[in-house]
């Protein structure tokens, strides 16, 4: 028999359908695989392969001068823009504020056919570094209530370009999503006296059945409640709000943990689409007891059909047990 | 510059970046595209086509004896089962309940290579009307908090089969986004007295700027906040809490105003693989002033991805007016 189960933080049920069950390694659909390595390592077309930079659009890169290793560019297609003023305005029974904000995109790697999970350590390291920075700088403009950081891997997941690439959004307002699941993180603290995800945490590293890999400052577990198959959360150990309080020796442990999981999902899963999301507060919660920032990794190996969207449930066809066992088991230098 | 709308009854930002737009006809992308009638009518290995039906999923067919119009299948490989009892347990620090509920499928049609944008209002009356029987049938099961009615058309849609067919789940929770929603419109209902629904309709009647249709019992518009191009809302006229209130001069009402939305969009977008939902209260909600129940269309012309995931909030690239004009001009006989 099936069953529901809820995400203790987000207080979302899922059907976990693993009836419909296939073996781990099944989900392997081929339309899914994005054939990184398939492409050749400089496209004359591309704008973010070296020599094709397109200067006008350009935030930062790093090192700053000579041959780059990230690059920071404006959206050639912004959804929101950092000029103009922030305004409130009544649109008869609407209401409606100007799109102000940032849509930067991180270059994440001057090879045209490489991915994070093919990277070293150091390289991801430097891509989320660059996340930091522009991170700090965004949210000093007070305008910004809330950054996403966040990667879409493969066309299946909503990338256009095939270069390895990030994006970064900073928002005028904090979606109704995220304060959704804010209001339930301080309710379990409210009840509870401790923070919802430091007690997920340490109820992974007690059962260890959902583990995927851990080391000194993170630990990544596929959700008790996972939505889809390989559905994995990387929390820091240390309880912060943000991602932007993070040290240099956190930032290159996350580096590390990325580059493991990221790198069994290519093998295990053979080069899925994913989407990888670093969720941290609003930028003005500064500290609390409740809020803890984490990344999701996100394989995208089904749709989003009529019953999600009607419901906000998902159903998931894999156990995330067994699910996180495949995951283990698969071997990475 | 692009702008931010809230929805005003779920509360939800949208950005609308139609600095990026594209003209209403350039949505159509041929990899997005259905294709219905290049099927063949019947297809010897489709288990919806007559003379193939596993009688063992059989749920009931409409006329009971002969030839069939519509019928209703049980799940091959159901997400909840009808069987056993609903337990609610612990699992450590997580809550999980049996998989207990229904998940139903209905034939809309004998014919392989139809679709709803291609019936007749009679034919989409005969499949509203086996929701709405099916609907009262499930809602007697106590055990029954919430009922999904939805249809995925075209692969894209998340649709596995081609026979034209829509599904109907009964859950055993009330999803946590439908509580929000709920709570939202009882927000709006307590400042203002009255129904966010009818207030929205009322505003779309006045305006008339984002109409798609309307007839004696029904107002179909692209949302004001409409998440993504060609986003339609079609709301009964009569305040109501679920769709299984509609009397029969409703339920055909609904058919002829979802006939001229659905063909709008089959010939203006070419076919579009869409998601149909009957957004419908909690069962238990017998009647309440503030929950208005009804229909989503919502042709799917580009994918989630990460940011999407990240912050709960869509960029739509187009103009909810402009989509609405473009559909008002597609001329149905």
């Amino acid at each position: 028999m099936t069953e529901l189960r809820q995400n203790m933080a987000t207080k979302e049920w899922v059907i976990i359908a693993n009836e419909r069950a296939k073996r781990p390694d099944e989900y392997i659909d081929a339309q899914w695989r994005v054939h990184t390595t398939a492409q050749e390592p400089f496209d004359p077309k591309c704008p973010f392969c070296p020599g094709n930079e397109e200067r006008d659009l350009e935030v930062e890169q790093n090192p700053p001068s000579g041959p780059w290793k990230t690059r920071v560019v404006y959206n050639k297609y912004p959804a929101l823009s950092r000029e103009g003023e922030l305004t409130r305005t009544f649109d008869g029974v609407h209401r409606r504020i100007s799109g102000v904000g940032y849509h930067e995109i991180v270059v994440e790697h001057p090879s045209h056919n490489t991915t994070l999970a093919l990277m070293t350590s150091e390289e991801i390291r430097l891509v989320l570094e660059t996340f930091y920075n522009r991170g700090w700088s965004i949210r000093k403009d007070s305008r910004i209530e809330q950054i996403v950081y966040f990667k879409n891997h493969g066309e299946r997941a909503g990338a256009s370009l095939k270069h390895p690439h990030s994006q970064i959004i900073g928002l005028p307002v904090v979606p109704t999503d995220i304060r959704h699941r804010i209001e339930e993180a301080r309710r379990y603290f409210d009840d509870n006296g401790q923070c919802v995800f430091c007690t997920m945490m340490e109820d992974e590293l007690r059962k260890e059945e959902r583990l995927v890999a851990v080391n000194d400052h993170f630990v990544a577990f596929v959700l008790y409640a996972a939505p889809s198959p390989f559905h994995t959360w990387v929390l820091p150990r240390q309880h912060s709000v943000s991602f932007l309080y993070s040290q240099p020796d956190e930032i290159q442990a996350l580096a590390d943990i990325l580059r493991i999981i990221l790198k069994k999902m290519y093998i295990g899963l053979n080069d899925p689409a994913y989407n990888l999301i670093i969720r941290s507060a609003p930028v003005k919660e500064i500290s609390n007891d409740y809020l803890h920032w984490y990344v999701t990794v996100i394989p995208r190996l089904s749709r989003t059909a009529g019953f999600e969207m009607g419901s906000g449930m998902f159903i998931n066809p894999a156990l995330p047990e067994e699910s996180a066992a495949f995951l283990r088991g698969v071997e990475v230098e």
